[in-house]
């Protein structure tokens, strides 16, 4: 749709390679990644292609790419084992031999040092350090091979590792890089909003009008940790009066950080609050997604994962009559675990799971995906009864997430009950 | 690589369609399905393409893809909107008129007629059920849209609706239906291993001729989760062979499960032992992953989050001279707290982290990624100092990963201190 392209915009094309791919066996993180980064950049990326390990489907895939496109982003088949052949695939396509970089040999030198002194640097290793002639190296201080980027046929190419961290931070040096090589290319505003505690669907019918058109183009992305991003990518006077009118409807759901975990470490920090988790069938997640925000550590000095009743029993307080009156996965529990790790802990927030995460244990009453989430503090206990589909990490992973929902609306309410 | 396919085997290539898919913003979940589903069914899958809504991009997608493959599976644009333009463009490729089918069109009516009794069929649903003369439909028996069977240049092409569990169902009906079609089609045995403790490049060193050839073929797949899995896929003969050959190389290195915590939760259900984890820096993960394997819940009973100075001291009963004089990231800490934790919970296996997650905290001493792992039982106690590089998450998850390692090494070894 080259016509729905901001003006001038650069086209660009991703080629994933690696032949565990086509398996389906590893989920790739880096075709979205980079698709989300390129368009968010200003490019209009025409296609993603992934191919196995073959030199010559590579070629093939390469020369395709480039044919209607101003950049080609390639990830994968840097390696160091014999079925990495990206970097000789580039060099077939740009008929270019293969020479050895002595910076980026250097380089690898080192890093092995780092990590393995003493050792010798395997000989599969000093391979990544050749680049085809007129190519350069582009830097990569996160993993031993270095990207290449190369000019060819009319396009810029740049091949990147397919590990998603050592790539990510690869990418924002290769846009940097590309301001000065594309001259014509001119980046649009973006921002973003964070809401939670309402629906997608309601979220479409509420907001209407204000979701539609190109200028500015607004994307909505549902996470599953139980909030909504709305995503607004245009020029610049037009992305502020949208986010203007955006949060003008969204008022009461709007997030002050981009994630209900930073939004809770945030709001406790401000108030120099603490908190704790006692988990059972979240298995960890909840504290894990308070704990991966910068910072959080500050505000979650301890937590605990409680799977087994006598845990419940000995570490929270629960009464073990309580357990067997009303079962463990009940709201008088799930209660009973918050406020007891609110006392053992001395926190100001205290979160609680009990459920069944499957794929045993469900019963018609309760079955699998049976959740129950409590948050608690001095002004009082919230609980909440979710009913999750899916598979048993699914269930763990929502359910965390619910919980630290129904806590965000329990601590910024003050502590009164939240709707419904 | 038609010379790699196992012998016999028909190539087939996946087309997924959606502007949306290249703006990043949707995680695809069919590419993967069907490149396993394919896989699996002894099909070589040569190459995933993603393309936008265009119909001349989708066009030149398809002829490109049928030039060498027998099955060609498209998903997406199927449905009544202006901008679903699959159907157009396969008719356009075949140089075939669109007809209407009658039975798909009964079918659409009968649909609408269950889901809006009394209202009728909107003009748009109806375009669903044109089809290139020449072409079958595909029953959908979940949604309005058929899916389409088309014969040209010398492939099969499918079209199927992008709903993810709209295309699984008809995938399985498409493949029995393809068995009268493609009658040299036969499936290939599949076979994986699984290695922790050895780097990729040792086990490239290590395996040399053993990972090359095509009969069978041997992927190698990096685990974030600190293992390795290779993959085996040809005949049954050459399958079993070279899995006996990589056995006995592989021999120390081996799990026999298909991760990490997979294997360490079987080895100490086997037992009838019991683990639990005290974590700093980890936040909680080293327990999540060993908790995300079903029936993990009989040796996990309970587990400690212990962020905090305080923590670390008041519940696994670390001394305060300890932590002053060593440091809270320190070997005599970490073997203190995974000690201290089995004293508490009265656990057979340990497992403790302490580090430095980031982005703050580091110093040149103990840069940022810097985490000791330490796991104790009845026979000892063995600690292991890591530098990981990346992100706060990354290193969270990794540090977690490597003390999932060294506690299996532990626990393997009987207690001997595992090789550096």
């Amino acid at each position: 749709m080259p016509d729905a392209a901001p003006h001038g915009a650069p086209r660009a094309r991703i080629l994933l390679i690696g032949d565990e791919l086509l398996l389906g066996r590893t989920a790739d993180a880096n075709g979205a990644w980079l698709a989300r980064r390129l368009s968010d950049a200003g490019f209009l990326v025409r296609g993603l292609h992934i191919v196995g390990d073959e030199e010559r489907e590579i070629v093939a895939a390469l020369r395709a790419a480039r044919r209607d496109a101003e950049l080609v982003v390639c990830s994968g088949g840097l390696g160091p084992t014999a079925d990495d052949r990206t970097r000789q695939a580039l060099a077939r396509l740009l008929r270019a031999p293969l020479i050895e970089d002595g910076a980026s040999w250097r380089r690898i030198q080192r890093w092995h040092a780092r990590r393995r002194p003493g050792t010798e640097v395997p000989a599969s290793n000093r391979q990544q350090a050749l680049l085809p002639r007129g190519a350069e190296a582009l830097l990569n201080d996160r993993g031993t091979a270095p990207g290449i980027l190369a000019r060819g046929g009319g396009a810029w190419i740049a091949c990147l590792p397919g590990v998603p961290h050592e790539l990510q931070a690869m990418s924002e040096r290769l846009l940097r890089r590309l301001r000065r090589l594309l001259p014509g290319w001119r980046r649009p505003a973006c921002s973003e909003l964070w809401v939670a505690g309402i629906s997608e669907s309601a979220l479409q019918d509420r907001l209407g009008e204000l979701l539609a058109g190109d200028e500015p183009r607004v994307g909505i992305t549902v996470s599953e940790q139980a909030y909504i991003t709305l995503r607004l990518v245009g020029a610049p006077a037009a992305v502020r009066a949208r986010r203007r009118a955006l949060r003008a409807r969204l008022g009461p759901w709007l997030l002050p950080a981009p994630s209900l975990a930073a939004s809770l470490v945030q709001a406790l920090r401000a108030a120099g609050a603490t908190v704790a988790c006692a988990e059972s069938c979240t298995a960890g997640h909840a504290a894990a997604s308070l704990l991966a925000v910068p910072g959080a550590s500050a505000v979650l000095r301890e937590s605990l994962i409680a799977y087994h009743e006598e845990a419940k029993i000995a570490r929270l307080g629960v009464a073990r009559a309580l357990i067997r009156e009303q079962g463990v996965v009940s709201e008088p529990v799930v209660r009973a675990m918050a406020e007891g790790l609110r006392r053992a802990v001395g926190c100001d927030l205290a979160l609680a799971t009990t459920g069944i995460a499957g794929p045993t244990g469900g019963t018609p009453q309760l079955p699998v995906g049976t959740v129950w989430v409590a948050a608690a503090s001095a002004r009082g206990t919230v609980a909440r009864r979710l009913l999750i589909a899916g598979e048993r990490q699914r269930v763990q992973r929502r359910a965390a997430a619910e919980a630290l929902l129904l806590a965000w609306q329990h601590w910024r309410s003050g502590g009164s009950p939240p709707p419904a």
